[in-house]
């Protein structure tokens, strides 16, 4: 438990001992990992970042599957790790718990809600980490962070013993520091030998890159072009006809009507604190009728099918997973409600098809983490995950 | 301060030591009180009932002058007395320092926000005890706690040194547990003689008591006549043409939204944690516009109008302070919600009017405490107190 009791980032969750030594022999023997706080451990209280949630669960009577497949390959899980509260936030501050500490961006935030995971292995407290992501909480802070961090094909890896968001987003996902360790854990996670793969043509998402600072755009031409000339075919295209806000509140409604859904009798029963920004968008949430849920349904079927057209098999698309560099930590609500706003407006495409997509930590700015991110068809996981390796070579 | 180290009803702040030795001589020499937690005591921080704003206030400079006053009239104050948070509640329930026991009724709440001066107060732990109403947050607990208990006219006595909520409604208010008590503290408040005094003409509110329990309302007959007797004229009078929701809702609106504007650049700044109950108001707050303040400020204006010609020098209305007594402690918050607006029902007159009102513990239901109150014009603050003074003997 070395690598728990020695968390200069603030990473691990304090009150949890946690532990689960990895099995002797298997592809991940000898590697240490972390589990965002939200997966089940036998015997220990699933805390998702929230103490009075805590407090009014009992211990987990099973460990998530995906933890026990890990440590069966041979990882050990050191410890638990923080995560915004109720996994409802993108940018890693936890008023309960502290912020975790983005060890490449000192003074900012690691991003969230997987704040905790990213943080741990972007200090090189343990190998690998477990965070899921239901509106960005691995993209973000693998982008803040400068890791590899993949979103999953919404349905396609089990959620089971893992404490639910919205449900119709919600996936499991996982962050390295490099991309052949990110693969052997996805070896792990898809029951499959994962091979060198890549895409046989790449959109950049003309729109998507609008959304970002110029800055980020300028340090993130360089990657394109490396990938670009890899993959061959490169078209430049506008995917989204009315804009992307249109796609980032059809998203925010539907994922936050159904986060209420998830807790909102745990609220009315134990009236549990919140920081205000968490219980601000609850309590908005909680006003969002079934007839905007109708309507942004139908929102989102029709963003489905445009983008089937687009998106066909061996496509990906290729944006900047967030529009800047980490923020500062601390600042007001009012300007992280801004940044936030314009974060989700990117990340909100994975949400929206329900598609993979990987964060790979090729560029920096000012000597700060942005990442490039390729997204998906739906079931491509390991296409995304198999390029990302190939490139590093 | 033996009073607040045995504190067996959890109503004193156990995170302050604040003491203050009352002078040798004076006419409350000999007493003991407490202050609600939002009364600066020199060189001890007010924490206002919220862990987060306690954390960003430095020590008050100066003493609370209503504090002063009390302490060189000869009373010790030997401690804080926990508050709702930032005085946004009624019921009593503070979710970060706990839930004021009720010392008439286990298991039920104290009534809030003043509620552990109330528990302190109706527990024996000390003689008096200050607490401020907003909204209720005297006589709903001086009610649910059988305490005389008083709102002072708006703009009577000075707020100098208080935590403000809502700048139009804010007043200072007192509990005791006798008459005669209250009446020798209202000489020190007031800085007056107070004689006994009795009005020239009661209007028992039929709309008001038609908002309470109907058992409520039998057990309020038998104080309502006596006191009735003692008046000599009785009449019983309908007060709100519309019914007393639509004074309820412009009371709660610029109430809260005033209540918005005291806190926003402290949420902003620091995001604080709340109780979702406190948090879900405060952010529907944010929501009231400039026009409908206005348009609510014009429907007071309208209502103290209408009641300029009921509510003439030398009478007092009659209603029940509470439509029913102490709620269940640890209720849903859906259910607390629909007390909690039943409630502010009957105690938005007095805020409405920024008139004031005592409490009068004259009945009891099933051995729980349930308060008449008188409420009077503006400026007749010891005509109230004196009343009670002069019925008790």
């Amino acid at each position: 438990m070395a690598a728990r009791l020695d968390d200069p980032y603030g990473a691990f969750c304090k009150d949890s001992d946690a532990y689960l030594e990895g099995a002797s022999e298997g592809p991940l023997a000898g590697l240490t990992f972390a589990a965002k706080d939200i997966f089940d451990i036998a015997g220990h209280v699933t805390g998702g970042g929230n103490p009075d949630w805590k407090a009014a669960q009992p211990p987990a009577a099973k460990t998530a599957p995906h933890v026990a497949r890990l440590v069966e390959a041979g990882a050990t899980m050191v410890g638990k790790t923080i995560t915004d509260e109720i996994t409802r936030g993108i940018l890693g501050e936890n008023a309960h718990y502290g912020t975790p500490i983005n060890p490449r961006a000192l003074g900012r935030v690691a991003g969230g809600s997987s704040s905790g995971s990213a943080s741990a292995v972007a200090g090189g407290l343990v190998d690998f980490a477990l965070g899921s992501d239901t509106g960005g909480s691995v993209r973000v802070p693998a982008s803040f962070c400068g890791l590899y961090g993949m979103r999953t094909t919404h349905g396609r890896l089990s959620l089971d013993g893992m404490l639910p968001q919205a449900e119709s987003y919600d996936t499991v996902g996982w962050f390295a520091r490099d991309a052949a360790l990110f693969g052997r854990v996805a070896d792990v996670m898809f029951g499959t030998d994962l091979m060198d793969k890549t895409p046989t043509r790449m959109i950049v998402a003309e729109d998507a890159f609008e959304v970002a600072d110029e800055a980020v755009v300028e340090v993130l031409q360089k990657p394109i072009e490396t990938v670009g000339n890899r993959i061959g075919t490169v078209e430049t295209d506008r995917l989204s006809p009315n804009g992307f806000d249109e796609w980032r509140q059809v998203q925010q409604m539907l994922q936050s009507r159904e986060a209420w859904e998830t807790v909102r009798d745990w609220v009315d029963r134990c009236n549990p604190r919140f920081a205000y920004d968490v219980a601000m968008r609850l309590a908005g949430a909680a006003e969002i009728t079934d007839e905007i849920v109708s309507a942004m349904c139908a929102q989102r079927d029709a963003v489905r099918a445009h983008m089937a057209e687009i998106l066909t098999p061996g496509t990906v698309i290729c944006l900047p997973t967030t529009p800047f560099p980490a923020p500062e930590a601390g600042l007001p609500q009012s300007q992280m409600w801004e940044r936030r706003q314009r974060i989700i407006t990117l990340t909100c495409l994975g949400g929206m098809l329900g598609a993979p997509q990987i964060n790979l930590p090729l560029a920096e700015l000012n000597g700060l983490p942005v990442g490039l991110s390729f997204l998906g068809l739906p079931g491509s996981d390991e296409l995304l995950a198999g390029f990302a390796r190939a490139l590093s070579r």
